[in-house]
């Protein structure tokens, strides 16, 4: 997330309780974890293989549990527990606001916009033209709505991503990381009945332009889905994963996280993709391959038993040769 | 979808700018794809390779992208482009109409049925005797239901078929086919929370009497859904797949479009049927084959580090020999 | 369920118009299907193959549809259904009482809950304090929730079992077994979107302390979630099975009903799981095994080529020693 006007690094050393080192003057524009820093952003790392990557990045400053050498114009605030002040500073500059209403009182809906019954609207949702909501819908704060978008009934668009923090030595293990990103979709979208679309943990969750997706379909944590994607019942995409233009994903076909499939890719039923995937290609199986090469490994299972009797054969033939030459 | 009244394929002609061919009396009765026609309907054709089909159908009336010979006896409506004239019929007869209310005044609602709740029930939705909806349910326009159905809390029922043409020219790639079909659920069928069932594109997708569906399961536009089925959990049904009578399917068992699984089958879990099965026998795996058969290829596979050991054998025995041939 | 006060078997047999033998003094405490039967419940049997597991199980009141030994001490209620008597006696000792308003007015919320707009609360909830209930979900009835904890939007927790008898004799081949089990959802819990837990049949579902759902998980009646579990998306997890702490389940799990995973397991993406797996290793494929195992597994099966080719070579070399040998 950006922050609405800049935050000085003193007020953030102070508000979390972390040593401040490096460049006192420097101003936070944002908060934003790793994978989506921005210069200005302040970011967190909390496992020593992490360090550089963090260290490295465009982060302005790094909230860190050790006391290291601060790179040229940083900032580095230190405190035993990185998450949980990160965590602190999300929950300060984007809190929790119990919502007074079904449809919030800052929200900005577009002209000719059907907002059918018991739909709930957080704090800060923008919808734009011509789009239908349909019933029991449920829009978290600030989720971001372009024109001509369909949403179906019982869709929920915007809740936290799926991610927590192990604590190995506590009887409750996990810390969840709060969430501050968002859902953006883009106009002629159309979204099915049940499907879930969860908000980045700091940056935007993106569904493409003129995408469509069927029903009970799970869109994890800064997703980023291309345009004209058509993704069928049931498909379930993994955080932080892109998906890039015009990929089509057939029934139940499941996405890892972190990963990308490439534009024009078409993933059949019930696969599952456990890494990328390269563009303009049909892909099958557990793990997806191309379509053609995994139908003829299903071929081949068929003839194992063929292998087998030609074994067989096989075998005998040389036993009775080695039969055959004992007895001359 | 059949009309209230029949209309003159003068007026359709008129409607939806196209010229008119053949039989210029003929009255339309309805409007359907092709692959729900009766006589008196009017459907519609783009693509060279279905005219055929289209024009032997029982259709009385063609919406076609070019001047061909008409059928005896039937209408022909030329123009450019027959899919979105056919969707601007759609939207005349079956317009979408806003909900002013969570149930509409025009509902019907049988003796002894309990609407929990925040259920929200559209315009011309007819409900049978002795039902429970539960909470948060959606029943959209027109969908009909039986006698001693259950449909638990969240599930949706009616919303529209994931059906798109591809506009490869365009930056919007996908135009929605609107669709005018139903959703019809026999007696003493119960739903499970979260699913969803979508309403047909110009017929009915219905629930024979005495299915039982758990939580979380899909089913597409226009699927046909036999008497006393049980769908466990998660599974997903595509569009216009005809189940059969006592028909079994297990938890996240996925089912393609456009095929049919014959009465009494059972499917295991996780199994994927990309073509028809017949009746009467248990199936299993991707493509979901006789089950025993499956477990046997199981098997097969593991036995291919024995095999290896075998040719390994082999290979040691035919170089012995040759060895030996050499030596001699 | 466990009654609120003791019930005469003499009333009891008389309510389902059972033949009364054994101990007539005795007062039925619960009512419980077989897997959770205590001293002082009421079960029922109907199969002669778990008659024994029946009498000689906890349970100290047995309605059975023949006449046999009665075990010391217990009683037996002879009638000729004894599903339909089970059910008559649930429906009698928890009715299904439709909603007066969103909120029924005996629930019980602790301090700092919020409860957005639009949750359903049923009769005798309890949900205790610092929770956050997102809009569109659903509380079932006698739903029992912790401390800390979360559920998102349009999740619908306590819906009924997936659970049936089949009468092969009727036009309407099911008979519904009506549910009188809770769901209870443990401290710092959190239930992703759209996700469904049943309530159990007789007994608690139980999602365990500090364990983490996805979005659109589905948890079957009587299942017994373990403490600090992470399910990721779309899981699946059939009725009455058990898993034990600190399991992790990757997206599109589906575990099969009865059955056990062990503690500290992790089970990859889309696997499935038909039967119990032991604790503390990486299990992958369906059936799910041992992953480096099916990783091996997978190998081998692209190397069936490469065998075919050793086969093809081998053959060849046999069949020129046989030709040779006819020449010699």
């Amino acid at each position: 997330m950006q922050f609405e006007q800049p935050v000085p690094v003193t007020w953030v050393a102070g508000f979390i309780g972390a040593v401040l080192s490096g460049n006192q003057n420097l101003q936070a524009t944002g908060l934003n974890e790793i994978h989506k820093v921005r210069p200005g952003d302040i970011s967190f790392v909390d496992l020593e293989k992490y360090y550089d990557a963090c260290l490295r990045s465009s982060a302005s400053i790094i909230i860190i549990d050790k006391e290291v050498e601060c790179p040229e114009g940083k900032a580095l605030l230190v405190t035993e527990d990185p998450f949980s002040a990160y965590v602190k500073l999300v929950k300060h500059f984007r809190p929790f606001v119990p919502a007074a209403k079904m449809i919030a009182d800052d929200v900005l809906i577009g002209e000719d916009t059907v907002i059918q019954p018991n739909v709930f609207i957080g704090h800060g949702v923008r919808i734009g033209d011509h789009c239908i909501i349909h019933p029991n819908v449920t829009l978290y704060d600030h989720t971001v709505i372009g024109n001509n978008v369909i949403i179906h009934a019982g869709a929920v668009i915007g809740a936290d991503a799926f991610y927590y923090k192990k604590r190995g030595d506590r009887e409750v293990a996990y810390d969840k990381l709060e969430s501050c990103g968002r859902v953006v979709i883009e106009d002629d979208v159309e979204i099915g009945a049940g499907s879930t679309v969860d908000k980045g943990v700091s940056g935007d969750t993106i569904i493409g332009r003129g995408s469509k997706l069927d029903n009970l379909v799970h869109i994890g944590h800064g997703a980023v889905i291309g345009k004209n994607c058509l993704f069928a019942a049931q498909v379930g995409i993994g955080g932080k994963t892109i998906i890039e233009d015009n990929v089509t994903l057939w029934g139940q076909v499941g996405v890892s996280k972190d990963l990308t499939i490439g534009a024009g890719a078409v993933v059949l039923a019930q696969s599952g993709v456990p890494s990328s995937l390269k563009g303009g290609k049909v892909f099958f199986g557990y793990p997806a391959e191309d379509a053609r090469y995994k139908r003829r490994e299903l071929a081949w299972i068929k003839r194992i038993p063929e292998i087998w009797e030609k074994i067989k054969g096989l075998s005998q033939d040389a036993g009775e040769r080695s039969k055959e030459k004992g007895e001359r």
